[in-house]
């Protein structure tokens, strides 16, 4: 097979030969492309010096004393045996899915951003596109998710969902869960953007075995996406690797709930090495599952998020409702906003009960009588002063 | 009366005369001295044209419509009457307090940074020193805190105190209650720094009313500060000003509980415009009393605090227990931290029950069978990995 139907072959190769971010693999695909690679780590075509020295530059190996890619072929001649790129396709077709690949129409460009640490290709189930990054948002956090971090996620990924974002996670339990379950509650309403469950498995597979009937809702709703091809376990590797792949495809990153150590916190971190926003929701500082995301917000790694507004906001132009102007309005203007420095102190010294001279304001106000004459006038106006039997009191709101 | 002692007694009529941050009082001191202020502020002594055109330009008020030194003068005529400095030292003698001055010894220098804002003179109740700067630590926030805020506090603040910090507030209800009162009971164990109630009325008024036996007990073993003189009422322009003595006095700032307009997000940006640290407890999204704490998070003002030891790491160098430092030691470190990449993929690979071969764990984690070898006696070593019948399989921790 040869043009593009074989690169696509090469790469759906590639991903069951190489674990993701092999240190080797991806350069080697970059240097010669997918079918060069494919071939050279078959053994069915040699590489000659000048690949094997391009490949020592790009890795910063010059010098060292084992060849890069004669590790990489020790690696990878385990995995030989199990090349079946055509059933995997077969297998994903059969689910309903498609390979993507960076040549074909539909590849995130957000992935670019991954040079070399990009997927070779994407395993994608549903019927939906992926949408563009500023449209997507990723909500992450603690398996072992407490009542706060649950009820916090439902109310961020439906308003998210409401507002146009397509909810990305990882399909674990505890917030991931919850992050999915909320965005499809939310799109069941009406055509909203696809909820994305990034997986360190197979997308033939459901992992974990207690979140199946929600994957299979994720699959037929919005999309489940992995790098490695189906029948692949989830391992702890794999896991990390997915992480990058969630902050990579969303414009911002939110941890809800994350202990001090968590999977979580790999997200953001790979999110903000991207350039991404990172936003993590505040807590008590009692709660174990809020110690991680107080982590982030201290050391200046996240943005605080109260709500969906917030994170809006920080995904960028798109999200143009400010969670400050809301809550701003929300929040009931007090008499004395807006009131000049001598108008305060003449609110201050203005009595409510019995009322009281120019002179005597002069005094307790510490202004002149000119200023008190002018200032309670403006008071007057705005509905704070009033003038009573023996002089000026003030107004009850 | 002249010399030191007359400076002393101007100052005291002086911060009679003017309200705190009045907007031409303290230039005219900084230009003439105090006793003169006074003399000219009393009609006792003409300013020369070359005082106003100096006060002109200190106050980039050249070419305005008013001399400020007419508007100054006609604002201060009115209280000329109340003037009693003497009467007012000896009612703050009585009390068991002193008037510190900026020529007087135990003056905090901290005060200096607030320039022509600096009070005039410190009148203080207690018998002990201010502390320098570096053993402060200010406590702020609302005044219907929540329980979770009151115990937020009374960690903190008892934490704070352990650590030889003066525990600063401002004598209110709520949050600023709990942390004299916490500071109070942690001092009553040995000889540790004072609480500080920085007050907006005069330090011989309890305000408010019900917080009078804890303002007395801070009269007793704390000090009461305020920069006007005994009698003085509070009014909101002198609790605003009040705050920036809060800010200036302290290392550092911590919001504890505020909503999303409160007198204590005054006092952080206070803190923040003066390059003080600022801290911001987090807590509930859904809570109102969390909502300031949590913009002054979003809009970076404010570094996440969670208990004393994040707060003492905050004021500098004398903070010198790192809260993330304590946090890493009391979380339990995992079994695969510090494993490099290939080791973590055979672990990941390696089988929890039955045991397994070089040449599948070679397969299944992607690695050579030279990696797999050398990784298996790492692992083994770390106690991780263990040799069975048929091979090799993970050994529980």
């Amino acid at each position: 097979m040869t043009g593009a139907a074989g690169t696509r072959v090469a790469r759906a190769a590639l991903s069951r030969l190489f674990e993701p971010s092999d240190a080797v693999g991806p350069t080697l695909v970059s240097l010669v492309g997918p079918d060069d690679a494919l071939r050279i780590a078959r053994r069915d075509l040699t590489a000659g010096s000048q690949v094997r020295r391009m490949l020592q530059e790009a890795l910063g190996t010059s010098g060292g004393r084992r060849d890069p890619l004669d590790d990489g072929l020790s690696r990878w001649a385990a995995r030989l045996g199990d090349l079946a790129p055509e059933r995997d396709l077969a297998t994903l077709e059969r689910l309903g899915g498609r390979l993507l690949t960076p040549e074909s129409a539909g590849w995130p460009e957000a992935l670019d951003d991954l040079q070399l640490a990009a997927p070779l290709c994407l395993w994608v189930r549903g019927r939906k596109d992926i949408p563009e990054r500023v449209r997507t948002a990723a909500l992450v956090g603690s398996r072992d998710s407490t009542a706060y971090g649950d009820s916090v996620t439902d109310e961020i990924a439906a308003g998210l969902a409401t507002r146009g974002f397509s909810v990305v996670s990882g399909g674990a339990y505890g917030i991931d869960a919850r992050a999915h379950r909320a965005a499809l509650a939310s799109s069941e309403d009406g055509e909203l953007p696809p909820t994305i469950a990034l997986l360190a498995c197979g997308v033939d597979r459901y992992y974990p075995a207690g979140n199946e009937d929600l994957l299979r809702r994720v699959a037929d709703s919005g999309l489940l996406i992995s790098e490695v091809p189906p029948g692949s376990s989830p391992t702890r590797w794999r896991f990390l690797q997915r992480n990058r792949l969630i902050a990579a495809l969303s414009a911002v990153t939110v941890v809800v709930e994350a202990r001090w150590r968590s999977g979580a916190l790999n997200t953001a971190h790979h999110a903000a090495g991207l350039g991404r926003a990172v936003g993590a929701v505040p807590g008590s500082v009692h709660s174990a599952n809020s110690a991680g995301c107080h982590r982030l917000l201290r050391d200046g790694s996240a943005v605080c998020v109260s709500d969906a507004a917030d994170v809006a906001e920080l995904a960028g132009p798109l999200g143009s409702e400010p969670g400050d102007r809301e809550r701003e309005a929300a929040s009931p203007a007090r008499e004395q906003d807006g009131l000049a420095v001598p108008d305060l102190l003449l609110l201050d010294g203005l009595p409510r009960r019995a009322a009281t001279t120019v002179d005597k304001l002069s005094s307790v106000a510490g202004l002149s009588t000119r200023d008190v004459i002018s200032g309670l006038a403006r008071l007057e106006l705005a509905g704070l002063a009033v003038r009573a039997a023996g002089g000026w009191r003030r107004r009850e709101g």
